[in-house]
């Protein structure tokens, strides 16, 4: 008989092959998967004794079968476990965290951290980079001189305790198992698995010793999840790990098919949440910074009001100190972009429409954004929303101002931008950002 | 925002990354690969640009997905050309070959290969190794003494020449990229899945050179397939595949639940086949044999009596010639197994049924089979039936011979017997074996 068609041999218990395969068809073929077998799969995976291939065949399986409840507390117990936990405790002070799912213009970490900690909590934020159309708050950071993404463990503490607040890179020590995994998912077409994605999140939420936390799940058409059904699935399922796994833990399902604020890129989302944390933020920014912060407040055991601190400087005061605190400058000129184009109205209207996807696609093509890990940001490029649905604007009229240090990138950015707006006869109905509560 | 929540960038044209995690993505989400496509990632595959565990996460997304028929075209034709293709116009004769899907006793090749020779189709059989409960033809005949599965090219259209027929490993140069992607399929649970398997066998067999194929598609306990229907769609699925590559090709559906004759292993196989080439074969073996040599045979175009040539020596003729042109000795004496023991009946009653995986198992273990591609088989090892289903036996009768080099196996053999037959009261019923036909 030819190869292909051969049986694959039923497993006796002396069948001296990797248990590996066993493991890919019972998942594949809808079987769960016990506690034991998922720690075995990851940890030999981790030691070399799981093939990548074996891995991401396993990860396609799950992509297609799911994970049950036990398998994934199994899935995300193994993945704490993989590395070290931190203790938050010697802060002296109830910490919170937030964690948002990414959208365009989502520089709302940068003023809900101190924010928060100016009303008592501790803010230990692990965050992550950018990649494709939408930004990481490592980059925005980055584009302050001298502030270090890069904290040991001490250091970290070190910030929290003097700015009530810190966001660093996650150190290699916590989770090595997702960054394994992650890589691995990102060329073999298993990201976009609710179970993956709520695993890879939560244990890096879990491992960093947050006391309670709270989930900025967004949907629309700048945001990983398109249908609120997903987005819901995916809060619930980490709202539920959290629980388990002894944090607070509540989601907001917000809405993100508008660029979040004016600015789209890095210096330019630095410069906006300033302004903001002095006071002058643009509404739809404010509404869900303010939202959130009442979460984790509420989730802390404390009743600060968050629009005070905003107002009354003390939430910038608590910034000033985390930047100054990690290396940087908060007073230095940001960088400035050499070249500048404008996006006209097509006509006179209401602008009814800007589409986040659109203007993320664009700030990345302007060199705001990365394709891939190794590539480096430039801190100036980006775009500025000069008008934003709602407002009423006239026949070439600039919406959009584009910014970037290299004038060849006008081209590729102009064609990502495509139909990203739309101009009519009718005033656009402009809902809440917040569209519901998930848990907690 | 944390690594795992970044949304995968879309992909416009000068996106630097390779393309193969969009293929992934596209199969994932049901959008069928064009021509192009398969043709570039089997090609990059081969040549090391496509990751190994790139290539198992496409293979478990066809795996839940499938392939539409322009794509199984596409896949199939691009594994052809990744090697050589045979033609075999020089022999001057019809060419026709046989694939099993594989079962337990199935020596059918031994047999049909020189019997249709004896009626006057040249028969180039490329075939395998057994793994797992079920033989290979090629480790059956590695029980003659001096007979050789490893023919070049040349040696091969020799023998066909002067036999009529050939049974040999095919070469390293016949679709090489069938061994890369089934050692990959082997290790990462994506054997099971018909387009795979369909494109795997008819790749060899149109790369071969036949002019026409019947496929035995074997349905049962002991089969690849247990349910009809699943076969008759992998039977379907070849047909299409051959007919559209020019091979005339048919298909039966036959019964594999019990074992077919009387003998499981490599030497005892060979014995059965040569009695049955001198006319005294079991009636079920012999209904199969006729069956599918009579389609062969009108696929070829000829039109003489299998049965005639069986019954008059000319088909054990060609056999014998065949064995001897790869340096075997037809005469010489077989291995002969050290130990043996018997299953007794436990009861007297008719022999109801004969577990055909249960009893492929055993022989696996008492050394017949292999787990691992590279492990030695034992030519001795092996079951032999003394009891068919429809049989009256008597309480204590023996009904299964054992038979091994080392006795240490007998315990993993009875084990992995288990429950192989039913004694009851009732004389079973006993359907013909050839279900149906499909095709051509």
């Amino acid at each position: 008989m030819s190869e292909a068609a051969r049986p694959v041999p039923s497993a006796p218990s002396d069948r001296p092959v990797p248990a590996a395969v066993d493991l890919i068809r019972a998942k594949r073929d809808g079987v769960p998967l016990s506690g034991h077998e998922i720690d075995w799969v990851i940890g030999a995976y981790l030691r070399g004794e799981v093939a990548e291939e074996q891995m991401s065949a396993l990860l396609m399986a799950i992509y297609f079968r799911g994970l049950d409840p036990a398998e994934l507390r199994a899935w995300t117990g193994t993945m704490i476990g993989s590395g070290e936990r931190l203790d938050l405790s010697a802060v002296g002070l109830p910490t919170v965290d937030k964690h948002s799912t990414g959208g365009v213009g989502d520089k709302v970490s940068l003023i809900l951290a101190p924010l928060v900690a100016a009303c008592g909590a501790a803010v230990p934020q692990l965050s992550g980079r950018g990649l494709g159309h939408t930004g990481g708050t490592l980059d925005k950071l980055e584009a302050i001189p001298g502030w270090r993404a890069d904290l040991s463990n001490e250091e970290m503490l070190a910030v929290l305790r003097r700015a009530g607040c810190v966001i660093c890179a996650s150190g290699a020590g916590l989770v090595p198992a997702d960054r394994r995994l992650y890589a691995l998912r990102d060329v073999t077409g298993t990201v976009e698995s609710i179970p993956l994605i709520a695993s890879s999140i939560m244990s890096k939420k879990i491992a960093e010793g947050t006391g309670a936390l709270v989930l900025d799940v967004k949907v629309g058409s700048g945001a990983f999840m398109h249908r609120e059904e997903d987005a819901r699935l995916l809060a619930l399922t980490m709202v539920a790990l959290g629980t388990e796994y002894g944090v607070r833990t509540t989601a907001l399902l917000t809405r993100m098919d508008v660029p979040l604020g004016r600015a789209v890129g890095n210096a330019v989302e630095v410069e906006e949440a300033v302004a903001t944390l002095a006071g002058y933020g643009p509404a739809d920014l404010v509404e869900v910074v303010l939202a959130l912060a009442r979460q984790m407040l509420r989730l802390a055991g404390l009743d600060g009001d968050p629009e005070a601190a905003l107002a009354g400087g003390q939430a910038l005061a608590h910034y000033r100190d985390m930047i100054t605190a990690q290396g940087g400058n908060p007073d230095a000129p940001l960088a400035v972009a050499r070249h500048i184009r404008t996006a006209p109205a097509p006509a006179e209207g209401w602008l009814q429409r800007l589409d986040a996807r659109a203007v993320g696609n664009a700030a990345w093509r302007l060199g705001a954004g990365r394709a891939r890990k190794e590539d480096p940001v430039s801190a100036a490029a980006g775009v500025l929303c000069l008008a934003k649905p709602g407002d009423w604007v006239h026949e070439e009229e600039p919406l959009l101002e584009l910014r970037t240090d290299d004038e060849s990138r006008f081209a590729a950015a102009m064609a990502a931008l495509g139909d990203a707006f739309t101009v009519g006869p009718d005033r656009p109905e402009l809902p809440g950002l917040v569209i519901d509560q998930v848990g907690g």
